[in-house]
């Protein structure tokens, strides 16, 4: 790809996302009225639309005749079809499937999930997604025509053996190509993402059966050099510690995994929570996050926990001339997963990817439909 | 500035790029060979010609008479103007300043240092540093009418106190805003740039008198919320450890910084490094950096130390599915702050700001030029 078609391509993007902001925010409307509301000359516009058009993301509705003062022909009504699944978030999780389904918008048009046995293979488990993304397409009404950009996330601990497969089952079942990454990685971009554009700097803590987590800059995950960034749960915190699953000693995990947790006494919890806030307290001196976000069900099952380690957190970054970083709750509950995906698919599109400017909008999930497999 | 602006902005920067890096592997051209040269058409060249010529970068050298076969007016031959200095990077240490001189082509054509005395307030070391650069336009015949970028580095502690003093007398000098950062982070930009683009993320660790370091994704600085990302010196490793000069305890600076270090026992220096080692080790499994560049007095003074830290290094970061980070000296010398500056100074130039292939060339400074202020 030539300079020449990266900044063809990206007008064009520009463009795009100035008509279907316009269909979004003035619903069905005339060329004439699109191109007064989104200041495109009548020949622009008519090649965006004409694609628009052809990928299935918009639809001719109607013509003005009804409303239409004056003599001439009537003019076609643009709108987005609603009916058009353009981006696909996956979340596997050891039990079930999550999905979110975005429109050309980006607004999530459906949620669903399903359970599934723990010991089905991930071949299974992509076929069982497949399945229920097709039982919320008949629900829902919606078409697969024009799918722009799919991903998912898959349990950490057998991202190796999953991605792959994964990737070819929904690249077969979607004729696009599919991101795979880690499922926390992808609800730490959801939690960043949602708490809005104000925040340069994230970090996502994710306490549960495992300690996971994500660094999100500028409402992008931080990837690293294998895509292997945000592993807070294998952090030393005592090289004389206990023998984590990862074959190291003393790992974050070890201490703060829910398991762990299990009966501890005020003292130990606070312990616990005084390590965890150490660890986020020496990310916080290396990359000066403006947000620090605690998920999982750690934080939920110990509701005293989080206080603690804001204050661990707060003492780690004393006396440094950059600002406290916020430490919150998460707020995306179960959907997270999969509305990080949702976000990385928009991202990673070949239409949308690198730019900066795409604006996830989660709106009210019109419904939730569970289906088990 | 709207989106077309951005994205005209954009086009016009990768066709001046595209010019000036022709003509820095041509030598002079005429137009027409800059046209084939560039595949841009006579019109748009013509456009880019007119400009860097208004600015300063390139000149109307010759003409072609001398070569010429045929008939016809000669044309005229563009050139690099090898006497435009277009960016400046300043190093503001405890008791000198560097300056790198580029130009249009990024390439360093001065280097120089002035010495002053510590006690020296902000404004006068900035009237020193005006001073020494230019001695060495007289020397090396640059002239500073095309200004395009200027950054300089100041030294962490003094901060806050310095970057409003030094930004305002560089921008009153050269007519232009100014950069300013911390001189080490700075040196971390030039370290992992030194090192080519096949690095993704990489660490830099400053062990002098203080200890600081940087964060680089993809070539740029990591800023963080208030652009304090780096803190490496400020990680507490030891809650009940010596009083740093922070407030806080027990932080890496107070174990690993030079004056620690002195007359310690090989034991001591083991336990150091070990520590060292482990913070850049969580740092490793936050960032999955794919390069750990170690500076500074430190390391030089106590050559056996790198090889230690890059076993704790690798310790830390065992077990895990990305790839161990390299571990390497730093290469720099005393210019990394200048040069870093330098980089930084071109990325945020207006010009080229957000421009990702933006590449720094080193090429070989011409000379090194001593003053003392």
């Amino acid at each position: 790809m030539t300079d020449d078609t990266g900044v063809f391509a990206l007008t064009r993007r520009t463009h795009e996302k100035r008509v279907l902001a316009a269909l979004r925010a003035r619903g069905a409307s005339s060329r004439a009225q699109l191109s007064e509301a989104t200041r495109l000359s009548r020949t622009t516009l008519s090649d965006i639309v004409t694609d628009l058009v052809a990928r299935g993301a918009i639809v001719v509705t109607d013509t003005d005749a009804e409303q239409r003062r004056g003599s001439g022909r009537p003019a076609a009504l643009l709108a987005l079809d609603p009916g058009s699944a353009q981006f696909l978030g996956f979340d596997f999780g050891h039990r079930r499937v999550v999905i979110a389904i975005a429109d050309a918008s980006h607004k999530v048009v459906a949620q669903g999930e399903a359970e599934y046995d723990e010991h089905r293979d991930w071949r299974e488990r992509a076929a069982i997604a497949v399945d229920l993304a097709q039982t919320m397409s008949a629900e829902h009404r919606l078409h697969f025509g024009a799918v722009q950009g799919v991903a998912a996330g898959v349990t950490g601990r057998s991202r190796k053996t999953a991605e792959p497969i994964v990737a070819r089952e929904l690249a077969n079942a979607y004729g696009i190509d599919v991101v795979v990454d880690n499922n926390v990685r992808f609800a730490g971009l959801a939690e960043a993402s949602e708490r809005g554009s104000r925040f340069s700097t994230a970090l996502y803590l994710h306490l549960s059966d495992g300690v996971g987590g994500a660094v999100v800059v500028d409402g992008r995950l931080h990837q690293g050099a294998d895509r292997f960034a945000g592993e807070f749960g294998h952090v030393v915190v005592d090289p004389d510690g206990a023998r984590c699953r990862c074959g190291k000693r003393g790992c974050l995990e070890t201490i703060s995994r829910l398991g762990a947790l299990e009966g501890a006494l005020p003292a130990e919890l606070d312990a616990v929570a005084r390590e965890v806030g150490r660890v986020l307290g020496a990310a916080s001196m290396i990359l000066n996050p403006d947000l620090i976000v605690i998920g999982g069900r750690v934080p939920t099952e110990h509701p005293g926990l989080l206080a603690r380690i804001e204050e661990a957190v707060h003492e780690g970054t004393a006396g440094t001339a950059g600002s406290r970083p916020e430490v919150r709750a998460a707020i995306c509950g179960p959907f997270a997963g999969a509305r990080g995906s949702l976000i990385a698919a928009i991202h990673e599109s070949p239409l949308l990817a690198g730019y900066a400017g795409t604006v996830f909008e989660t709106g009210q999930p019109p419904s939730t439909r569970k289906a088990t497999g």
